[in-house]
Formats: structure tokens, C-alpha cells, sequence
């Protein structure tokens, strides 16, 4: 399969190791509203924060393969550690463009910021893989970069707490020390925290820019379609299919929180053990 | 290998999803300083709570058939949910007395309460498991039991953050409808929850008595042992050894906040996969 032998009509296929990856999915439905879609969230393995490179290049390269043999015509890697440690070898072994959701955020992120001091907001393996850090310095060496782990974020996005005054509490402790840095341009580097935009944005600095990294991706699935031709003029019929490898309590409640819609039709995958 | 062939200088065996568990070592060490022992914490697998019954089963043979070949005496699981889900098939699977983390908590919680309403606080999984209701009914038909999930206390243990503001707050709003419904005693039901505990009876109607299950778990480790014949007399050399399947990020620190002391000589352990 090359990518000249692709049609627009078939689906784009977006992969997270579990459901936080859907606010991708969203916005990718809002800038294109012709794409079909195909969605696979690893419900059964998530997180993959601590798990070894070697593993999630495994599951990464597993769940590409069940992405083609659905029919995709491109694949977004949905998830900031998947794409930390596996961009590179799902590239390698597939003829599909493949979108990663680091690449874009730092490169919004590098084009915005005018003190040249980024910060990054993620999980702790996001901050530890330092991918935003090496991202942005390839665009520009002379950014300063600044990581901030903030472990309480995604149990604060799944309780939905996002109005709590727990919830101005921690955003403020966890971004002081950014706005310690003078940074100008905050990228929120983990598929849960769109749900917490409105919150920080109205405890951060309104000097500082936020960064969503799920609008940035949209944008450049747009621009590679674009690209090989592959954008769907017209769509026939709603395609949206969802797939996880677990259906865990709260799955699709969250779903429905992270999509902004409901999330219904979803298929159990079983992998062969 | 039976029970009468096991000497009392052998070590107990503690086993964990991750290092969550040393709370009930640092238990057993304070009721039997004599007693040698070794910790094996499945960090590279961490958590158990999104997996299923059958692969939390096979993860808890595995560790178990570990601890075997380091020839302890006793085996305690300290996880709540690799025993709400394998205590049973760990017990068949071994002649070594087996101590779940469970049931000595339901049974101080069953002597203690007047008002027969027992709230109990641990992860999504360990609630759903209804692993405390069930050996509470089992202990007292007529008692009521209030499970409350507490999603935000894992990351608020593991960030240090026990005396800050925000944690008051998520421990009110949590532990709310566990007062609305007129408990008279708490089981904490998570091995992280320990060190929430001078925070949460900072919070609680001081009528209140917390459960803490891993002082109930040495206890009952006592009892097994003496009815076997097999507490240690005398230590001649102290002898704490720790096993982890990933030498994770902040392992060594987290390990000695729970551990109330240095946690030092830990060996990885790579299965063979």
C-alpha cells in the first residue's frame, strides 16, 4: 500500500492509550467535519507513563497494524507518550503519513511565544521524556524550556471537577513555578487537559498563552491530507467508529466528557495474548 | 513443602501491585521487629485496578511462586485489589498460610462500629470490587456500608502534599456523604492511605474511628504465625529485602515516605516474558 494508492474517503485513524485521546478526535471533527473516523483507545493497558520504550513501541506498532487493517488513510498518534517513545518507529514501519501530537504543540507554541520561555504542562513521563523540550529546540535553540509535572491533573479532569476550589488550588501550585520562569506561552502537554483550559486560564497569568495541542494536531491533519489530495470533499454517511481494548467502569461517560458528545457504538477489541 | 516443615527464621513475604504496599511492611516491622522479611512491588505492572480478574489472578501466582522460591513462610498480599480479586486463588495455589489485606480490616471495622454504618474509602476498582461489603456482610448481616471511591487521594499520597489546602478540601468533599449517611468508623482501604490519615481525622466528626488495615494485617500476621509455631524469636541479623518488576521514576523516594526509613537495596526483577 503507497500513499498514492489512498482514497479521500477513507477514514483517519487516531490511537491513545485510553480515552483522553477523544479531545483530539474532537477537534479533528470540528476543523473536518467530512473526515471518517476511526478511533482506538487502549483502554486495557493504559497508562503507558510507566511503562518501558520497548513496550510501548510494541503496542504502538499492534494497534497501527489494526488501524490499517481498518482502512485508514493516516494515523495520529493521540497520545504525548506513545508519541515520546514510538513517532518514530510506527513512521518506520507503515507507508501512512503518521501525525504525532508533540511536533505541532511546540511548533504553536515556538511561533507564539515572543519572550522565547516556554512552558510545558504533561504527566510525569511526558516531562521526564523531555519530548516537548527537544521538540522546541529543534525549531529553535535559543527557546528556554520549562517542564512542570502535574500528576493531579488527569484524576482532577475524570472526577469533572473542573469548577472546584481543590481544583484553582492545584493549578496554582503547579503553574507558580512557570510563572516564576516569565514564561509567555504554555502548551498543555496531555490529551486530558483541554477539559481544564477554562480553569487555568482563569488562574494563570492572561499575559500567558495556552497552547491546546489537540487544535494544533487537527491543523496538521488538514494540511498533510491537503497535501496527498486525501481530504474528503463531501461526506456520504456519519462514520465514526470508536474501539477499545477494555470497557472500563466510566468509559464512556468520560468519553461523552472528552467528546463533547455522546459516546455510543463503541467495539471491545481482544487481542491475542 | 507443608506448614510443619517451615522454620520461624524464614521471612514473611508482602507482595503489592507497586510500593503502596510498604505502609503494611512498615506495620509488620513495628509489631515483629524479629521478624526478617521480603517485599516484592509489581511497579513495571502498576496498577492493577484497570485489569482484569484473570490477569490480576496470573500476576498474583507469579509473585507468589517468587516469594516461594525466597523461601518465606507466609505470604501477605497488600493490595486491595489483588486481593478483592486472587486471595482465593493464591490460597489454592500454595500451602503457605495466605493474608489478604481485607479481611483484618473488615474485622477491626465489625468490633468497632456501635451504629452498625461502616463507610469504607479506597481506588474505583477496590469499591466496585465490593471486596469490604462483602466481608463486612459476611462478618454482620446487619451491618450498612458505604463505599466511597477516592480517585484523588493516590496522586495527592504520591505528590507529598498532606498538609495543603487543596487536600483538606478534596477530603471533605469526599468524605461528605460518608457523614451524611452517620458512619461511626472509616476503613482505609487503600495501602496509600495511611499517610492521609492525620489529614482526614483532621477533617472527619471526631466521632468518627478510622481503620487502618495494614496495623490490622500485622496483627493478624501475629496471630498466623503464633498459631504455627513460627514467629521468630530472635533476629540475628536484620534482614528486609526488596524486589520491583520496574525501577520507576521516584520509586526510591515514594518508597521511603511509605516505608518511614531509607528504601535502599532494592533488586529489579526481570521476568522472563
Amino acid at each position: 500500500m503507497t500513499v498514492a494508492s489512498l482514497t479521500p474517503d477513507q477514514p483517519i485513524g487516531v490511537f491513545d492509550s485510553g480515552i483522553g485521546g477523544l479531545t483530539v478526535v474532537k477537534e479533528i471533527k470540528r476543523l473536518l467535519p467530512n473526515e471518517n473516523l476511526i478511533y482506538f483507545g487502549d483502554t486495557g493497558r493504559v497508562p503507558y507513563g510507566n511503562k518501558s520504550k520497548s513496550t510501548i513501541i510494541d503496542y504502538s506498532l499492534q494497534i497501527t497494524r489494526f488501524l490499517e487493517s481498518k482502512g485508514v488513510k493516516l494515523v495520529v498518534i493521540a497520545c504525548n507518550t506513545a508519541t515520546a517513545h514510538a513517532l518514530d518507529a510506527v513512521r518506520k514501519s507503515t507507508s501512512l503519513p503518521v501525525i504525532g501530537v508533540v511536533d505541532p504543540g511546540a511548533r504553536a507554541a515556538a511561533e507564539k511565544t515572543k519572550s522565547k520561555r516556554v512552558g510545558v504542562i504533561g504527566t510525569v513521563g511526558t516531562i521526564n521524556s523531555k519530548a516537548y523540550e527537544k521538540a522546541l529546540h529543534k525549531l529553535s535553540a535559543d527557546l528556554e524550556v520549562f517542564g512542570q509535572a502535574a500528576p493531579l491533573f488527569v484524576p482532577l479532569v475524570e472526577e469533572g471537577w473542573f469548577t472546584h476550589p481543590a481544583t484553582s488550588l492545584i493549578i496554582r501550585e503547579y503553574l507558580k513555578p512557570l510563572e516564576n520562569h516569565r514564561i509567555d506561552t504554555l502548551v498543555l502537554g496531555c490529551t486530558h487537559y483541554p477539559l481544564l483550559k477554562t480553569a487555568i486560564d482563569r488562574e494563570l497569568f492572561s499575559s500567558i498563552t495556552l497552547i491546546d495541542s489537540g487544535e494544533e494536531v487537527a491543523k496538521d491533519v488538514r494540511t498533510v491530507l491537503a497535501k496527498h489530495h486525501l481530504l474528503n470533499p463531501a461526506k456520504r454517511t456519519e462514520s465514526y467508529r470508536y474501539f477499545v481494548s477494555d470497557l472500563n467502569f466510566r468509559f464512556k461517560e468520560l468519553g461523552r466528557m472528552f467528546l463533547d458528545e455522546p459516546f455510543d457504538q463503541v467495539t471491545l477489541v481482544e487481542w491475542p495474548s
